[in-house]
C-alpha cells in the first residue's frame, strides 16, 4: 500500500496588476486573483479543490507587489518546479515571484506582522496615458511637504475607526502605523508610503482621501489629529479610488514558530 | 468683408502609450496616433481636414513621452485652450502636453537637430504584470556593463545601414550618435538611451537586438565595430520587439529661423 504524500503548506509570492481583476476574493461572474491563480495552481497539481489564504484580500483595482498566500496541497512537485509550472499557466498580469514550504501552521493572514502599502499619485496636466491604471491622478497641484506632515501624525498605536469602511468589522480598530510619509519621486508624481502591524477596511485609500485635501490646502497638516481623536468615520476625508494603491510587501516573523531547541 | 483668418503653423508635443495603437501613420481598418490625434484636433477648431506633420512615424506598439507634431490651422484658439479642447476628446492613451506657434516654415520632422529614444529592458523571472508594456523580458540575465561597452561604440559619425531595415529608404544611411549608455536602473530592469541627429527605420531595435546580444554573453561588445563596418544588415542582431521603445524627446534649434533684427 502506498503512503499518501504529505500535506504540505505552500507559500506563494504574488504579484498581479489590479486593472483588470474584481480583487483577491472570488466571486461568481467577475474575475478575480483568487480563481485564477487557484485554477492556475490545481491545473498543475492535479488537484480538484485549492484554497489560497491571502495575507489580506485587495479590492478591485488595487495591485500587488509581494502578495503573500498559503495553500495546503499534496502536490510533491519542489517550489522552483511550481512557480514555473503556474506561471506558464496563468495570464499575464498576474505572476508568482516564489514558492517555498512554510510550517503546517503558518497562516499568510495571521501571522503577517508588518504590511507595506504604497500609494501613488499623479499631480501633472493632464492625465498621463503611462501611469493612469497605476496611480491616482489629482487635477489640482498637491503640496506635498504639508502631506508628508499630515502623514507624520498618523504614526502610532491609535484606534484608528475614522479611516475605517463599515466600521466594526473587525474585533478591533486599534492598529500600529510605523511609518508614514509622503515623497515627490518625481516631478509630476508623489508615492504615499505606509506600515503598520494591520490595516482596517479601505484605511490606505481612507488615509490617502485625507491627506489629499491637505496637499490640496483645503485643511492642514494638524487636521489629522482632530480626524483621529473624533473617532468618526465622517471626519476623515473619502476613500481614494483603487488605481493608485498597491501592496507592496507583507512581513512575518523570521524565525519559524514551530523551532525547538536542538537537543 | 471680413479678412480670413492668419494660417497658423502649430506645434503640438504629444504623448502616447504605443500598445493600443498600429504606430503613428494612418492605415484603413487599424487604429493609430494620427489619425486619433487629427480627429480629436479638427472636432475642436471644425476644419474638414487637418494634416499632422510628426517629427518621425513611430512604428506599432512604440511608445512616445515627447512627439513632436506640427499642424496649419487656421483656428483662432489660443494654445493652452487647444491644449485643454484636443485632451477632452482624446482617449486615455494619448494626450498632448503643449502648444505653441511655430513660423510658418516650421517642420516637425526636417527640423528636428536631436532626437533621443530610450529602449527598457527587464532581465527578471517571469514576466513582471507591470511593465510587460513598456518594457522587453528578456528571459536571460544581462550584462549591462558589456552592453554599455558595446553602446559606445555605436557613439559617432558613421554609416548606420548595418541597423537600417529595407536600406537604402533614405538619401543617406550616415547619422551621427551623440550618445549611447545602457544603465541598470533598478535591480531588474535597464535603459538603454541614445541620443542622435536622426535615426534610420527601425534603427534603435537593430542596435538593441544588437546590444542583447551582448548582453547574453553570445557576442563580445567590440562586435560592434566590425558590425558597422560590414555595412549589412544581416551583421547585426535581430530588431528587438516595439514595446520596449520609446520616444523620449526631440530637439530643435533655439532661435527660430525667421528671427529678424529689431530696427
Amino acid at each position: 500500500m502506498k503512503t499518501p504524500p504529505p500535506l504540505r503548506n505552500l507559500r506563494f509570492t504574488v504579484r498581479y496588476d489590479g486593472t483588470a481583476f474584481h480583487g483577491w476574493q472570488t466571486q461568481p461572474g467577475f474575475r478575480t486573483v483568487q480563481e485564477t491563480f487557484e485554477a492556475a495552481l490545481q491545473s498543475v497539481t492535479q488537484e480538484p479543490r485549492l484554497r489560497a489564504n491571502p495575507s489580506g484580500r485587495t479590492d478591485a483595482g488595487v495591485h500587488a507587489v509581494g502578495q503573500v498566500v498559503n495553500v495546503y496541497s499534496v502536490t510533491r512537485h519542489a517550489g522552483p518546479v511550481l512557480v514555473k509550472a503556474v506561471n506558464a499557466r496563468l495570464p499575464e498580469d498576474v505572476c508568482v515571484r516564489s514558492c517555498d514550504d512554510a510550517p503546517q501552521s503558518f497562516c499568510a493572514n495571521k501571522d503577517a506582522v508588518k504590511k507595506r502599502y504604497r500609494y501613488r499619485l499623479y499631480d501633472g496636466r493632464p492625465q498621463d496615458p503611462f501611469s493612469r491604471r497605476y496611480a491616482h491622478h489629482s487635477r489640482k497641484r498637491l503640496d506635498e511637504t504639508a502631506m508628508d506632515a499630515g502623514a507624520k501624525l498618523m504614526v502610532g498605536r491609535h484606534d484608528f475607526r475614522c479611516f475605517e469602511t463599515n466600521y466594526p468589522n473587525r474585533l478591533t480598530s486599534v492598529r500600529t502605523v510605523y511609518a508614514a510619509t509622503v515623497v515627490r519621486t518625481e516631478p509630476e508624481f508623489l508615492h504615499f508610503d505606509v506600515e503598520a502591524d494591520g490595516f482596517l477596511y479601505n484605511m490606505v485609500r481612507a488615509m490617502t482621501g485625507t491627506l489629499l485635501k491637505v496637499g490640496r490646502g483645503e485643511w492642514p497638516p494638524e487636521m489629522v489629529t482632530a480626524i483621529l481623536a473624533a473617532l468618526d468615520r465622517r471626519a476623515a476625508g473619502p476613500n481614494a479610488p483603487p488605481e493608485g494603491l498597491c501592496l507592496m510587501s507583507v512581513t512575518y516573523p523570521s524565525a519559524p514558530e514551530t523551532t525547538w531547541p536542538t537537543p
